[in-house]
């Protein structure tokens, strides 16, 4: 599929999903970065100088000397990505959207809003529609507000989708370990990890158990409805710089064995594979039969961080069935499936 | 309690719960080590010059020119404790008990057979008692096998055991974090945990899922019966020297609430409590309420390593409640808790 | 020697240092601390609710409740140690000794004062006597300032008084490597040190480089008259918790051999042991001969932690002689040597 | 330049080094991998079944179902890169040189031989003219063995080369900080590592103050002449996957500053740079502005794995300068060498 080429700002560019957007849009086939935007502080500065880039890859060229603007509509482009911190991201996502902009958000704010589409695009690629009952109860013309869930809420839900297509899913417990990058910059203090597990991120388990059942609901007559799943999550942080494993058991409604989960899961593809989306990956679940796998360090670049990867699948003597799911807690689990989110709205028609 | 000193010896001195056993007797009131054993390798020398000693406190003065004898019956001594690798500790450990030695073992062996305590003294001291049956039926004398749990095992009983004496126990669903001591030495390849998660222990998750129900059940007509309790294990190895973090999920038989929990544990004694055994904590399950906490590197060394500790006790949506647990795995969770059988069974009048 | 008790205090006490001064304030034998102090916002509350304490043993029971003053002169207490952050330390610490408190301070900002003692009691002891200079200068009465070194010196120091006694020492080349509870709290972020060594340290090598030489300087006519040595420091930051690792090469006046210099550095005694002082390490040197120590998590806590360790002792081709010593930071690197020079100073009439 | 496809083999392909080999190899523009040889366990498996693989990409494909051999002489190839451990790599790379093979080894066995080039291309080019001699010597017809330095030594003298040029260096005090791969697998025990510096690495020291003299020595006559440098090396081992980290001091012949320095270093290439050789980085040398570079995660990949980034480039008061010297221990440290080796000796005539 090939689109013209459509400009898009970042806003909260200077901080850690920013810099991740700003790594992963450049090159991208169908958007151009025209407007990189953060706060005062930065703003009127050449995006090196205002930024303390922190990634493994150096700022793209395309950046470099892109001036940062204030978060404030009047960009010169149609769509923002936000990875505005929460504490300031709620009014300034809705002035964009009521200024006719499209607005992909990572932030929290919006994410529970009855009206706004919590998406990833291979679980609920339909909800994208409840955008026309929000443009027209919240009085939007072109604008609207798009945004994807919590990062350890992305990796559970792509492992939960085809389980639940083909098995249905009564209960979840998901114990996660997850990564020191999840907690941003500077985040957490190294005298706090070394040698040591922190048993709590605070809100985590609950968005984890609530965005699940937004994601895993059901878009009718102009509502979401939410799954009527049960979710408990058990969050801690460990020793690991990128991607997030999560250890997981489920109660299904139809009884199936290791190997028609596996095939469940290994044979999943959705709206994104089937569009041919620049950012799907070919397989958004890859299944792995060692009896070690997934493991961060190994797994989380699958598919350029785009894959989750399931292992372990076997019988759960208090569920149905448990398994180990592992994701890129910033690519997928954050700037990649906002991206994602925002080519697959290109292409439902919320960007013409 | 005053006790006549008993002289014990340790076999599998040399190894990582040897050296954890040599350690911790050092000035044990009513203990005295007359006797170290090891490999063939080590036999006849010195332990000091046998050993290759790792643990962070200096070999006890007691055992440097202690001479190292080989692993068979003859040592001067009543009692061993048997830190054997499990590959030679089934036939060495009944050679002992069938040549009058008491035999307090950590090796996974002998703990499932069903005329041997599988023993943790707070959770299930009635248990000895299969002993009578045990050398009646082996036709031992004064000798008999005594065993510990797995160490991520004794961490869950000791915080179940409360629980089910108070509320019934049905269902466990438990996530464990495992330190790397627990592989041993030289166990596992630092390439392979750094910026890493193992999501994978080889035959853990079996160990918890069957030991628990033998640690749960009722002793009755000289038999164990097991608990009818259901548990499903994930076991995964994180970067941690020591210290294992376990998030469980219980559905109980009759409901309670946070502080119904919070103090079933807190108020929790038993009989080594009772009886004022040597190494004894004096509150075998110590809570924790702020909210970050166990943590393995502040609280593994409560009560010198011999109380768990819980925290983040909270309701579960898919069973009942939630908590963490966290015990440190080479004391409580095998060598103190060895020793602490030891004492236990003394008192018992299995040593006379 | 036995000594009355003398009333102390803590200035920072909420901070990391001040939190290691109450910790091994604790029964000591001659101080008893009767007044913690620190910022307005703590000033007022008791201790335990004022800090967020991180050491791994629980807060002394003393200090639980004891009432927050503000850093003011005033204090119930006759000496005073500081922790302060060297951005307010300068002037509190100065009309601390202009009040008549006894100052004995860890942070920088009077370290490099031409009447001000820079202190290691095991290197330079009689430098104390430059306080009748101060107090004279200054116009202080009972009061004075006398502060110890930079953590990364003290080691270095203590492994280069022995040398310069005995052969003299004329260059000295020291690579680092530093623990990260030198950086304070919260210190450095944990995704700058996961799988990664920082070869920078600010102010660091500069503070080796000129501190090293006030301390082996020698004290003559009221001065302290620098040593000709010369330094060079490069300083890193790795992945340990505590416990400083630094290579040493130095070049001799008079030349040795291993053996020479090994016994230069295990003999080596001074006033601390000598007078007997509370916290003094029997052995301020203590020399390994296996190939492969010290190392800080085996080495660290060496006599309380107020030792330093040295090994691999052996030529170098470039100067003569190098090796490794290892000191712990946070003890012998910073409360530890300021409550041994507050025994000092008592013992030498400075506190009557 | 473009090259006729040679065919190559990879000694000990199923090793550490080995399983570089093959990844590096994967789409060499020269070289195509005709032949994997491992030990007698290994030999007739194909190669996906045999290696344990422990890289974070894939085995490539051309590699999955190639059936390993033995390491004998009889393989389809006409050059081998030898990955073989040293205890048994001298008489086998000796037997595939005298069995007309072009050997190109990562082993030690006869980097010091008189008549092997020790070469590192961008160091010392000229020196592979020594084969000429050494086939004579030997009596080898088409085969020779020629050789790269200790992954430490080559990250040294690629910045002491340029130095050494232009101003000529008397004295080297270098004292590393290496990275856990550099000790193969499973290499070093996690338990030895987390927290903690290990002061030690069997040999290094040595290779290291030898290596470096043969390297920068001068090739005249037929014969190599070491460099009248004098190197003094401490070598420790850091929690750090991939990327050695050395701390350099220099004493000169000719005075210089910073700006001298960097200046010589940024600007300088070699042969394989004028050759462009397909595994040549741009810059050998990168040159880092910011204090607090080069740091292993950031920078170890620079160049794919093949610059090393040099920084902190500042005057040394004991020697003359001194800076910090960053290398991928694996990649230009190993396997990436040897194939630029390879390239190298195929342009100078080495393989016709």
């Amino acid at each position: 599929m090939s689109m013209n080429e459509l400009k898009v700002g970042v806003l909260g560019a200077t901080g850690a999903v920013g810099q991740r957007f700003v790594q992963l849009l450049h090159n991208h086939p169908w958007f151009r970065v025209s407007a990189l935007a953060a706060s005062e502080r930065s703003a009127g500065k050449p995006y090196r100088e205002a930024v303390t880039w922190r990634l493994d890859t150096p700022i793209p060229g395309f950046a470099q000397d892109l001036q940062v603007s204030r978060c404030e509509p009047g960009l010169d482009c149609d769509l923002v990505f936000s990875g505005l911190d929460s504490s300031v991201a709620g009014p300034i996502e809705a002035a964009f959207a009521a200024a006719d902009y499209a607005v992909v958000s990572n932030s929290k704010n919006h994410r529970m809003d009855d009206d706004v589409p919590l998406l990833v695009p291979e679980v609920n690629a339909d909800h994208c529609r409840i955008i026309d009952y929000q443009r027209k109860r919240r009085g939007y013309d072109r604008g609207f507000i798009a945004t994807n869930p919590n990062c350890s809420t992305i990796g559970l839900t792509m492992a939960l989708k085809p389980i639940a297509d083909r098995f249905g899913v009564r209960k979840v417990a998901v114990t996660t370990m997850q990564a020191l990058s999840g907690a941003g910059y500077p985040g957490v203090p190294s005298l706090e990890i070394l040698d040591n597990v922190l048993p709590f991120i605070n809100e985590e388990e609950d968005k984890m158990e609530r965005e699940t059942l937004k994601l895993l609901g059901t878009f009718q007559d102009n509502r979401i409805r939410n799954a009527q799943t049960v979710v408990s999550a058990q969050c801690n942080r460990v020793h690991v710089q990128d991607g997030h494993t999560e250890c997981v058991s489920v109660e299904l409604e139809t009884k199936t064995d290791k190997e028609g989960l596996a095939e469940a899961l290994r044979t999943y593809t959705a709206m994104p594979q089937e569009l041919g989306l620049p950012f799907a990956p070919r397989h958004p679940v890859v299944v792995r039969d060692e009896p070690d796998r997934p493991q961060p360090r190994i797994d989380r670049d699958a598919e350029d961080g785009m894959a989750v990867t399931v292992g372990r699948i076997r019988p759960c003597p208090v569920l149905d069935m448990k398994f180990v799911v592992l994701s890129h807690n910033t690519i997928r689990g954050a700037a990649g499936t906002a991206i994602l989110n925002a080519e697959l709205l290109r292409t439902q028609g919320y960007l013409d």
